[in-house]
């Protein structure tokens, strides 16, 4: 006997990557930062007057909203707030999803988007990325697209890291009858943005987070940018108090500091492209990644590479899914994270280190 | 063009209670609790590693359901942890009612609890409530619920303060095929709760807030307390990170402190008592509460009331809804910004203040 809906009954749930408590592992599992948040972030805290709290958050984030058009260009009305860019992709399919109806995702990519297809009781529609994670043509896309009110895009992706193509993208923008949401979240490791879309076509959303570039995955912050017209139709669909009023004096901080991000970034990217040559050396093919982590085919089976590096206290991804069955990701840690990594992934495969 | 579903796009949204930013006002409109949180809060938040926020918070919130269990009883699998009690309202009807399905609840009563029906697209049920508020029979009830798989109540109600019936809940609760959920976000200014249902029956849900009697509305904290099947369905459909890192330390401190949390409801319990008195020495009807606030007929149109209250700086919440829209909500402030309210009320009504 279940009093659920037959959809989520019949669901398993989304399994977020581990989390462990107790034992002390190296995270380089959910793609988190490994430097701390700006000390601006700090200071906010130390600053921030705890007796406040009785009463409720400012429901529109109008502060982070406002920091958020500094930084990201456009104006407050364009953005929506939100309690992690999970929140907002909930709110997507709330919004643009009928039970019934359809939700297309790329494929591979963030393994949330088709369970909150699934929550929402809709059809689950996956694009096919192609043999080296690249949008097919937007002839083909559109085709694929057919009846699809909602087109969610990692970009870069995951858990590929790959960029897709600006003007592919572009042109779905231009001619998809439903909303195109491109998700963000590692668009700082790279050197590219579709956030000009936002002021060319109404059915653009592009969402950041804070997560990852910002350091503050706990915070639970994410931003969405679009038309005045979108906000305004997933602005109803938002609980009223969604973002906690630290987060929003945190998340403020944080934005407001951009070198103190953009010094981080840089520095991960560093750490990025000199253990993908190292992988390389080893043997691993290794996707050309845009993000804080990357996409590892290891010469041995990827489940053992996995279990040997969480006995030797490594924490990597692993996803037993079509396609990627063969391949391990791995967060891009400190320096010092990263040697004992290479260590470790060179005791495995048997390799000598350089 | 809409690129929303038809539902959405029809709706207005909710409109919470006005959160002015500029213009100080006694706040008596969003039933928030006048006096600051526990120190422990302000401990908690003190000691607060800001570094730890790189990581993403533990996602069952584990220690504050921990918390919970030793405060309210039952175990911590019976505990679900939401983004404020609004987050786990949203997450029933994603959970239990299909789009085109029947949401049940009592009207007059929270206005969200119609929104949220609208949101998921089912047909809202409203059940009125008798002319003084209370629930109709059980035999009536249940015939009203006739396809519902969702029944939400407040108890103490919300906005008019008084408590319903138990025993009628009971069988409620015995008799029903869907979910009964009673939401006790004022249950620690009465002397009642329901918490003892979830033992007994697998079907109800009992919610609780650290918004009203832990002076928390800006943290964003709630629970709640169900059987481990309805704990385990819900989980599927809430947000992975639902809850931020700070708002779990935070919270697990202010559960900890029940004496202070105690200690101030008692207070406002006292501080209600008196307000009470004073308004009906007034001439206004003040129903019965067993809340932080009251809901009051002043003996002059209810509108013209809230405009004079608002223009001498005190703002509470007037609702433009069929049977009480003669009625103002008035949350308790401390006892001087109650003071004011009373000369303020004398004023308006031209009465002697004693």
């Amino acid at each position: 006997m279940t009093y659920s809906r037959k959809n989520i009954a019949a669901m398993a749930g989304y399994v977020p990557g581990e989390q462990p408590q107790g034992r002390t592992f190296v995270k380089l599992n959910t793609n988190e930062n490994p430097y701390p948040p700006s000390p601006k972030v700090g200071e906010a805290l130390a600053s921030f007057d705890v007796s406040r709290l009785r009463l409720y958050s400012e429901p529109s984030a109008a502060r982070v909203r406002r920091a958020a058009s500094e930084v990201l260009g456009l104006r407050p009305e364009n953005y929506l707030i939100g309690n992690g860019s999970d929140d907002l992709l909930t709110i997507a399919l709330r919004t643009f999803v009928d039970q019934g109806g359809v939700a297309a995702y790329t494929e591979p990519s963030y393994s949330l988007y088709p369970v909150l297809a699934e929550l929402q009781g809709a059809q689950r529609r996956p694009v096919e990325l192609t043999a080296d994670f690249g949008l097919p043509s937007a002839d083909e896309l559109l085709a694929r697209l057919e009846g699809a009110t909602l087109f969610l895009v990692a970009n870069p992706n995951a858990p590929t890291g790959n960029l897709l193509s600006r003007e592919t993208l572009r042109e779905v923008a231009r001619r998809f009858a439903g909303v195109l949401w491109i998700d963000e979240a590692y668009a700082d490791f790279s050197g590219q943005t579709c956030l000009d879309f936002v002021g060319e076509f109404p059915n653009v959303v592009v969402s950041r987070t804070l997560s990852k570039s910002y350091s503050l995955a706990g915070l639970r912050l994410g931003i969405a940018c679009s038309s005045e017209s979108i906000i305004f139709e997933m602005n109803k669909v938002k609980d009223s108090y969604n973002v906690d009023m630290v987060a929003q004096a945190l998340a403020e901080a944080a934005l407001r500091d951009q070198a103190y991000m953009r010094g981080n970034a840089q520095r991960i990217v560093a750490t990025r492209r000199r253990v993908t040559e190292r992988l390389r050396e080893m043997g691993c093919d290794v996707l050309p990644s845009e993000a804080n982590f990357i996409f590892v085919r290891p010469p041995q089976p990827a489940p053992a590479v996995f279990a040997g590096l969480r006995e030797r206290g490594y924490l990597v991804r692993y996803f037993a899914l079509p396609r990627i069955d063969d391949r391990i990701r791995v967060t891009m840690g400190t320096d010092a994270e990263m040697d004992g990594f290479l260590s470790a992934m060179a005791e495995i495969l048997g390799v000598g280190q350089a």
